[in-house]
């Protein structure tokens, strides 16, 4: 990592707090590991990173990430092998994506170096928070906030760039059922939807909220103007098997770049799986279900791996999906873990070695 | 105000800070009366509302806030008369309009007891922070932000609701030069841009820098799926006056449904204005500017009162509005503003005393 002329301040713990932690019984991301990074804007200048315990900080009430919710965030994790050996996973993809999200958030860039080092650092200091075994990851969160004390609407002049992280099980271990989005939307053509930006997560938790109380777990969403296309599922990307294709929407500046979702394209490609991105009608999958064309559904994100979808919901109508032998869903995500944690060769140059 | 049972936990500040403020140089939103409000919301309840000196305070990195912009606010001020009575106009307009976004949100609706007996005592104890005078008032920033800890995308389950405050002197004094959004988009259909939250402003500072680098100071935003429609600009309502009529597009749930937008439209009535409440194309207006009809644009938006717009660009042209005799803004400005100051009778009961 390109790391090594970057000065970082570290104060490290006094004493582990890993010996609380029950590995088993993990609540996704309510706990979190010693410590963590942060780095201030100020002045124009992004100045030196900090690893510290975790634990709270103290912040203005006027500042602006409280009023007007400029702040960007990625979801990476860390994988360890059999050997001790721990693993990123196309880092280069989350931080630049970060950088592209901040950039259409007004947020000032984070530089490259800054990033690495410091997340290499973080890592070794809690190395024994990222557990072997299959579905066991630390889960890391950088984010950026805006920090300005002041509560006129316009960008902040400081920001606070963080990484803190979580020890993960596998999230979303069970299928879910998922219903097209009709009525509410997630972004706008011209919008933020391409970006992680905070309140592209916050204006989902209503409609999600009302879906769960029909037994739903989570919404597909479809494009604001028609609702005739399906997009992303807010924490997922979508794809969509129909006889034996692949079927997912392109990216655009509505739906999110997913890191999972074009490993899987080509993972895909690899074994010979057509995969079609191109604009996915409502219509084209409902008639599919209808014929029984329609295979199977899955969502593919850095925290969900790969999520099974067991059933969806238009109009009033609840389609099951089949049951079938040999889901792509299923293959794919052993694909990708095989490689994430070092298990078979990487002939793609996606894993860098952290320790 | 309906604030009698509502116990509140008051603690003063030691020694105000307001001989410290030069109250003729104040920078919109940057400095902070004496106290500050909040009150949380734990195991399902909102606690009892704390009044304590304005300062920072602890939250966790992992504070759903920062990730997700749950969050959102309001803008109400108070007002000063020549006899020292402090006045709020329409405050339970801004009550239930937080409570809307807050619903949309997925946030818990604040009761309208702990909102209007601990904004009293706020006002009471920082009373001397009201200054008398045209354009003077104390502005009022109610906001509620998630602060449950834990990074899963998912509703908070812990909640603060805070109000902070700032001495203010107009806002916007100059009359300001816009741009129509050809490119770039507010909000989607079935999205959060009738609600306050605090996503929707962060998105629309990348988009007005790019203005503000052409010599632009806002943006008039218009419809994300056609751009053929003029809907509001961020802050702002925005109203159109073409011969002697007023034009302002209808609130749907792409805008906000600003309290200074209704009481212009009812003042307009008052005053046998005309007042057109329907979509406004950007081809009538731009038309309008051609042949001489268009007079005036402004603004309406509580921190801003109202304000000129002094000319427009669409599709690289520059239309510069005419410097007319006796606008509408004006007029109405000095209207609403008599109203807010108790300088005139207020025949629609939209002030309310508090000291």
């Amino acid at each position: 990592m390109n790391s090594t002329d970057i000065r970082l301040d570290i104060t490290k713990i006094p004493k582990s707090r890993i010996d609380a932690v029950d590995f088993e019984n993990l609540q996704f991301g309510k706990q979190h590991a010693d410590h963590m990074m942060y780095c201030d804007f100020i002045d124009g200048e992004w100045q030196t990173p900090k690893i510290v315990p975790y634990g709270p900080m103290q912040f203005e009430p006027s500042a602006k990430v409280f009023h007007y919710g400029q702040a960007v965030f990625e979801g990476m994790k860390a994988f360890k092998d059999e050997e001790d050996k721990v693993w990123l996973f196309r880092p280069e993809q989350n931080f630049q994506r970060i950088n592209k999200s901040s950039k259409r958030m007004a947020i000032p860039e984070f530089p490259e170096s800054h990033f690495f080092a410091s997340l290499e650092a973080l890592l070794k200091l809690d190395k024994d928070w990222v557990r072997k075994g299959g579905g066991n990851s630390l889960y890391i969160r950088p984010f950026v906030i805006a920090t300005e004390s002041g509560v006129s609407a316009s960008e902040s002049d400081r920001y606070r760039f963080m990484i803190i992280t979580c020890p993960a099980q596998a999230y979303y271990s069970k299928p879910i059922k998922v219903i097209f989005a009709q009525d509410y939307s997630r972004a706008a053509d011209g919008g933020v939807g391409f970006a992680k930006a905070a309140g592209n997560y916050g204006a989902q938790f209503y409609p999600t909220k009302l879906a769960k109380e029909k037994g739903l777990d989570q919404i597909i969403w479809t494009d604001a103007s028609s609702h005739e296309y399906l997009e992303e599922a807010g924490t997922m990307n979508i794809f969509f098997r129909v006889g034996d294709k692949l079927f997912t929407a392109p990216t655009n500046d509505r739906i999110l770049d997913g890191v999972t979702r074009k490993s899987i394209i080509q993972l895909a490609k690899d074994k010979n799986v057509e995969v079609v991105v191109d604009k996915v009608s409502v219509k084209q999958i409902v008639e599919a279900a209808k014929s029984g064309e329609l295979k199977e559904i899955f969502g593919t994100g850095t925290a969900a791996a790969i999520v099974r979808v067991e059933g969806f919901e238009h109009d009033d109508v609840y389609y099951d999906l089949p049951d079938i032998e040999e889901p792509y869903g299923t293959f794919f995500k052993k694909n990708l873990q095989d490689i994430q944690y070092n298990r078979v060769e990487d002939t793609h140059g996606w894993t860098r070695q952290v320790i």
